[in-house]
């Protein structure tokens, strides 16, 4: 391998994300609970995000919108002031929630730092995404972080030439398939995939991935070896 | 000069956007013409969009928030739902809203394509930035888009590391003095002024701008006889 750029994921890979979207949720739902099951409010939550991808994009802003527009779906216009007003309250909390960092995500920055280029690679919200880089102290061991609208071949194919590098130049490391490892992979790149312990319901997928570029491991700390440092 | 990025900001410099927040905001008083006077509400609103700044940052989405927010508060949390339905649907025109491309935009490129590397450099949300650029049809005349949390001097030193230029290799063109000229030229980089006939209270500085580095332009196709071609 000919590495030049070493691009690790953010949310669930360097730090915590999808438990508080979910702890979000669960209070959304405690919310509306007099309207529908907690199933059924997930679900028409769910599907009002995905309604709302193109337009919105991914990110925080837009899964605040996206909870007053099921409320007040679901509740066919019933619902009141007073529980629109929680729901942006709730959205400012989860746009200030703690930064968590992972196990092993400092040691691994510091063994890497100097040696590659490493930089952050998210898709979201920029404004979001920088902050949470700020604020997770991780920022001096990354050249810089790279927020990308969406994760599928054309934006990794956009990113590797704002980078002038090569596919095979090219690592990224992230505790999504769908999103981190096979648009990746589909182009060229090497992939490293870390589960992590929830899935946010739109990034999962059904099949093995297999392929001479791809590995998975259990921890981030398992990257040195791969790269044999 | 010895330059070797030229950047271009994106709202009211390559097209029409201020105009399009400014319709808005009427339809928005329009909604709301019960409560305050036109301009009661416009203060109100500004007020919290400022209030939200540093949350949510520029763009739609968070303007969208902003208004919704503000119309709760400015009647007391005895708006309808659907005012809040409407304030929803008016942040979705907003996003789709056509591209409408100022004069002399293309031929300025066209002349200066290839001869720079030529970038986006645009403050606001990574999502809406991306889909003006895709559909305004000028992306294949840039290298890359940068979207900017902010257009301070700390974001212009980050975009320069990211570029791995020099400040003097730097040339920034853009409608506001507050973010497109003045962090440039205090970093050490070029910066041309392309005034447009309305801008955002919150752009607007009181003092005239003088500098080496930095020119005042009429219209885009000028900055050509600057960078003498």
């Amino acid at each position: 391998m000919n590495l030049k750029v070493i691009a690790f994921d953010a949310d669930d890979t360097l730090f915590v994300n999808e438990p508080y979207f979910q702890e979000t949720e669960q209070k959304f739902c405690a919310l509306m609970q007099d309207y529908l099951s907690h199933q059924g409010l997930s679900q028409e939550l769910f599907k009002t995000e995905i309604e709302n991808l193109d337009l919105y994009g991914y990110g925080i802003k837009g899964y605040i919108l996206s909870m007053i527009e099921a409320a007040m779906r679901i509740s066919d216009n019933t619902i009141s002031i007073e529980i629109i007003e929680r729901i942006i309250e709730l959205g400012k909390e989860l746009l200030q929630k703690p930064i968590e960092l992972l196990d092993g995500v400092e040691d691994t920055l510091k063994a890497l730092h100097g040696k590659y280029k490493l930089v952050v690679a998210t898709k979201g919200d920029l404004k979001d995404q920088q902050s949470k880089l700020h604020r997770s102290g991780l920022g001096p061991y990354f050249h810089h972080i790279e927020v990308m609208a969406d994760k599928q071949e054309i934006n990794y194919k956009k990113l590797l030439k704002r980078l002038e590098i090569k596919p095979n130049e090219f690592f990224m490391i992230g505790n999504s398939l769908k999103s981190d490892v096979l648009p990746v992979l589909a182009i060229g790149g090497h992939a490293v995939h870390i589960p992590f312990h929830t899935t946010w319901e739109h990034e999962k997928i059904s099949h093995k991935v297999e392929h001479k570029n791809f590995k998975t491991v259990e921890k981030i700390t398992d990257v040195l070896k791969i790269l044999k440092h």
